[in-house]
């Protein structure tokens, strides 16, 4: 059930389509016991129509008011034993219910494929060499981006304090082998899985759980729309004249992923081998033939044309340029969280997976940033770095293209990761009850469609709203990275001093470490680049967990409430249940109003509201008599006479019911009849009141508006009043 | 009832509140009766509480869940005979249902003052005294702006046309003459009101007369446009500093009119009488210094500056111009609508107050056209006419103020005037069901507020659109009120063939001449204007008939459908009354796809959507057992393990109710379960299937957001299903 919380939902990573059906737990089912045990049902009736529809085989033509498809959708469940209730809804039982949706759901069909039953949700084993690659685009891909970042900061202080790139890089390398090696730990202690939200929800607490996550999910939106954009930047570094359209291009490639996803394209796995693998390639050529140009010229470094500093250098720049190049990181977690999508033994595949990655990204983040430092290449606008370093690398030939291409593509890559991630995270969170249920829903793709639509929303609005400028987007960018990785590194100390295994205060020691750093390079972040945009940052995180804890404490709340309680009569004290927090009308909070009722229990009252006597009134009338229990039609007329006259027509038809007019002089009809009910209802409270209302069903939305709707508009006001039961007898009109 | 024709409302122009309510006919109490006579109701039920709620005495306190105001609303109908039924709401009933409605209620309230009851309609009868500026504020005040659209239009063939004015303001003269006869003559025959919508629908049929309702309706939405514009200019040629605030000024105006109009501004027929008589005495005194001042200089004309023609004194021109001065008759109908509101004899009355307005417009339009030729004035932009003639007969005094003041507040009454006619045409339309029914509705302040807000949305829709010019308005008013002239008189003519009584040739003939002219000035004015915008009009207006008709037909298929017939083994055929136009399920259009039913024919099957087992699911099975009637539970399982596990749990429970669960492999919810209803009904179409859906209901909008609302999504999904009645059973939670 939703009101759980975070701690009940260890069991691991999961994706089943039953978690919106989550099952009872022991006690609910000793309650639900109970419960039935109070029931004083006599021998049913017996159902008047087989409800197997075993023996019907006729399939009827579609109603003239059907918005719904002909039938023809059931077949008892195959290897079903004789007699065992259980059918199946065929493909077409999901489909649209009206003329409008049904041609959208063509087009739906066309772009994103035909449904795909449950039974095929993919538990798909990888091996490393498909693992690195498919884990590995985020992580590799931010060396497109992320020596520029770091050098886009130095070259503010004038083009002498570049020098200072060397240093900050070997400490961005520091960084990244020992926030590599806290990894390298993590994963055998979380072989279900260690995403930061369920080690530090698990270690830290609830709100330190959803901290990370709040950083996770800023993460994902930011990974998107920097990859898109950096993407985009190698694109137009190319080709100069589709600058222009650099942010529809971009928001035309995050649409594109998003259909791409909620098609599923999980099973693409092998389609992410290739760009990842051209990448790698393209960037270990780019650096072997640079090198080679550099030994050709005795490795003296080209001096760097002169930028004339517009800041001081001081070391609040120093830290800034430091942030900035440790968003080459980001990625760095996505192994460790899909150990179980490793063949076995998964912890060991996985972790031998991360070791190359950490090393592939050191070798290629070094490389490059040496290498840009020995070809005296400064940030411009217009072209990145990496395209001005293969141009100056590959003067001809194709070379060039395929640098840029493959970077392209990586990065788009890397964006689809987060298409990945971000719907997986919202429905842990969904489970445990911190996001609204809806992400919980697996799609007829099998794939979460709610949670890869609100990415792609945010994502574009990121995006445009920084115009597809990488450098504004980086600011943004690494605060929740890192704060997801200091929870996630803390949460391991806490972990192994918890659990005390052989070796545990060198684990601790060395997650520790990792932990510490990845705060410092946070509160840096955070600080030094505060007024550049991470700000809003460190607004959004402690909003979002706010939001996050409301939701959670509504469901809470929701769950308490609708709970099964044996019934007072029962041995077991009911009272020691109730919580002292008594509402003003007696009945504690986080209880519905009603009380548990049983159905010999149920007394009945019908009211049918009687406007006019037409066909539709008499089918109310006739409904609601036939259900055998005592009935009551009421009246509202505007003036006396109507009143009387609409007695006398009473009286024509035979008086079946007994009848109440009310005169309304100010001419309102659901309020007045709202306050009716309410009054009998507060006459007679133990009453269940049936509100019988007619409503005439018309084909064409515009003749809606022909009409008052005073049957929607009773129904609202009578939404309110607890024990007020509201009954539709639909009458439909052809036309 | 709104299936009506038109020629059933030949009742007069009486509003009552009850016009909601109309009465059955004797065919149909009859149908009713014969209905009733088929109902087999053994002894009802007795009511387990007091209806009348007379024993009950004790106010509840307002629930937690109460949107509602506490009641203590109720008392017995005054007068009522002891054991009456008849409750009276008390004006707290009234009240809105969420707490912003009742501090918008309360804005509301403070606005337009508190509600009036039905027995205040107000059946006001005027002295002709009065009765002559309350009608004639509209008539008159088009001489504030008739003359200078003649003028304007002439003066494009420069200065020296300008001679053409007395010729054609004479044949204005003649025309006024003709057509205000031609109306005396109607006023006689229609003593209940003779507006043009019910003398060209009762004598030339339905369409004229909706014809002539369009025309009108465009007709007041420009009454309003015109006036208000033509007023702000009085205004801003006195204070030609406001000229850039004429729009959002005229805006403001138009406001405040419908709030004055909202509120009732009935009572208030002695206020209109000041600004009249001042305007006529204002201009009396303008046409007499001004004549006193001519014949000074011997009634020399001074010469008009010398303009230069941009067009050449074509004909077309001088139609123009002669369409353009026809304006200043606008209004003269005013009489004829509101005959039954002057006091006996009415009708002599009524024509008494005519001939004296015609005068008054004869003098006032003539006297203006000729001191404006002799005075030699020109009409140009930024003043009117009418101020540059006062500035000349006024240069120093008060009076210059004076006839500017009065200008601005008769044109004020004359678009007040269209805000009492626009509703009532709106409620006859709506009476003989060629308009919406809501327009029937009688506010609490007994205003017609959805016809007022209709009225004044349009009407600056097209002052904002035009800016607010006058001149620019103009061609697109002369076309519908002379279209509605036209029909208007020639309704006469077929009305006096079809009576004649004493000289009905005579009378023929008169109003046979007023028809021919006002004829001629429509075309005129849609051909020699249409490029200058009365081509809106001549599209627009078989565009609202159409509308009207369309809204009829779908008014009386519906009323037919409805209506009550004798049950099948009644002796009276009831084949004589079927059409043969069945439908591809064999019910004749114009039908409900139900058919007749009487409740000892009712069987019931009722069944109830499982999705778990809490207490909103226990209720609604509770309800559903407690009804009585064979009941079925249906369950919608993602995937085979998830349905087995439900069943265990309902077994668990006691298996009290037969249970189907339903596998939907590619988990969509409602769909299927619409789907596998659908079948149930096809497998047994008598079956009347009662789908009892728990509802939880949240008191905070946001918590919605929460949930998937499944419940509502399925009741849509029934909605189109025939013979599937939809109950709610809400589960209130508190929080």
């Amino acid at each position: 059930m939703a009101g759980r919380s975070a701690d009940d939902d260890r069991s691991g990573t999961v994706v089943t389509p039953s978690a919106e059906f989550p099952p009872l737990t022991p006690a609910e089912v000793d309650a639900l016991r109970r419960v039935g045990a109070h029931w004083r049902v006599g021998a049913p009736p017996a159902l008047p129509v087989d409800p197997t529809l075993d023996r019907y085989r006729n399939h009827p033509a579609p109603g003239r008011f059907s918005r719904l498809a002909p039938i023809a959708l059931f077949r008892p469940a195959p290897g079903a034993p004789a007699g065992r209730d259980g059918l199946v809804a065929a493909e077409r039982a999901d489909q649209p219910d009206s003329p409008l949706d049904r041609r959208l759901g063509r087009v739906r069909r066309v772009l994103l494929g035909p449904p795909l039953a449950s039974a095929a949700v993919l538990h798909e084993r990888m091996r490393k060499l498909v693992a690195l690659p498919v884990l590995s685009s985020d992580l590799l891909s931010s060396v497109a981006y992320g020596p520029e970042a770091l050098l886009t900061v130095l070259v503010l202080a004038g083009s002498g304090a570049l020098g200072l790139a060397l240093p900050l890089s070997a400490g961005l390398v520091l960084l990244m082998v020992a926030v590599g090696i806290s990894y390298r730990q993590t994963i055998p202690a979380y072989p279900h899985g260690a995403g930061s939200y369920l080690v530090a929800g698990d270690s830290l607490g609830v709100r330190a759980g959803l901290t990370a996550a709040a950083g996770l999910m800023l993460d994902y939106v930011l990974t998107v729309s920097v990859s898109i954009a950096a993407g985009v930047h190698a694109i137009t570094s190319a080709l100069p004249g589709l600058t222009p359209f650099a942010v529809p291009l971009g928001v035309l490639v995050i649409l594109l992923l998003l259909a791409g996803n909620l098609r599923g394209v999980r099973a693409a796995g092998n389609l992410f081998v290739l760009p990842t693998y051209a990448f790698v390639a393209a960037v270990l050529g780019l650096l072997v033939v640079g090198y080679l140009r550099a030994a050709g010229r005795g490795f003296a470094s080209v001096a760097p044309p002169v930028v004339p500093a517009t800041q001081g250098l001081g070391l609040l720049l120093v830290l800034r340029a430091f942030a900035s190049g440790a968003v080459s990181m980001t990625g760095i977690e996505a192994v460790s969280n899909a150990v179980p999508a490793f063949r076995t033994p998964e912890w060991r595949n996985a972790r031998t997976t991360l070791t190359w990655m950490v090393a592939m990204l050191v070798v290629l983040f070094a490389g490059l940033t040496l290498l840009i430092h020995l070809a005296g290449l400064v940030p411009r606008p217009g072209e990145t770095l990496l395209s001005q370093l293969a141009r100056v690398t590959f003067p001809t030939g194709p070379w060039y293209a395929v640098v840029q291409v493959t970077t392209a593509l990586i990065l788009l890559l890397a964006a689809n990761t987060a298409f990945n991630d971000f719907p997986r995270l919202l429905f842990f969170m969904a489970r445990a009850g911190h996001a609204p249920r809806r992400f919980l829903h697996l799609g007829d793709r099998l794939a979460f469609g709610n949670g890869l639509v609100a990415l792609a929303a945010t994502a574009i609005v990121v995006f445009v709203a920084f115009g597809g400028h990488t450098e504004k987007l980086i600011p943004l960018y690494a605060v929740g990275v890192f704060l997801a990785f200091t929870l996630s590194q803390s949460g391991m100390v806490v972990h192994w001093r918890r659990h005390r295994g052989g070796g545990w205060r060198r684990r601790a020691l060395v997650n520790g470490v990792g932990a510490v750093l990845s705060g410092l390079v946070l509160l840096t972040a955070a600080v030094a680049k505060f007024t550049e945009g991470a700000w809003v940052v460190v607004v959004a995180v402690p909003l979002l967990v706010l939001l996050f804890a409301r939701i959670h404490r509504h469901y809470r709340t929701l769950h308490a409430a609708l709970a099964l309680r044996p019934p007072p009569a029962d041995p077991a004290p009911p009272a020691a249940a109730r919580g002292p927090a008594a509402g003003p009308s007696g009945v504690p909070a986080g209880r519905s109003v009603e009380g548990e009722e049983v159905p010999q229990e149920l007394r009945h009252l019908v009211v049918v509201p009687v406007v006019r006597l037409n066909r539709a009134s008499m089918r109310a009338l006739a409904y609601a008599v036939s259900l055998g229990r005592p009935t009551l039609a009421v009246h509202l007329a505007p003036e006396d006479a109507e009143a009387d006259r609409f007695r006398e027509q009473w009286r024509a038809w035979g008086d079946h019911v007994r009848l109440e007019t009310i005169v309304s002089p100010y001419r309102a009809v659901v309020g007045p009849l709202a306050h009716y009910l309410e009054a009998l209802h507060a006459a007679a409270p133990d009453l269940v009141l049936t509100v019988v209302v007619p409503e005439v069903v018309l084909r064409r939305p515009w003749h809606r508006l022909l009409h008052s709707r005073t049957g929607q508009r009773l129904r609202r006001a009578l939404r309110a009043l607890p024990g007020v039961v509201v009954t539709t007898v639909p009458v439909h009109v052809l036309e």
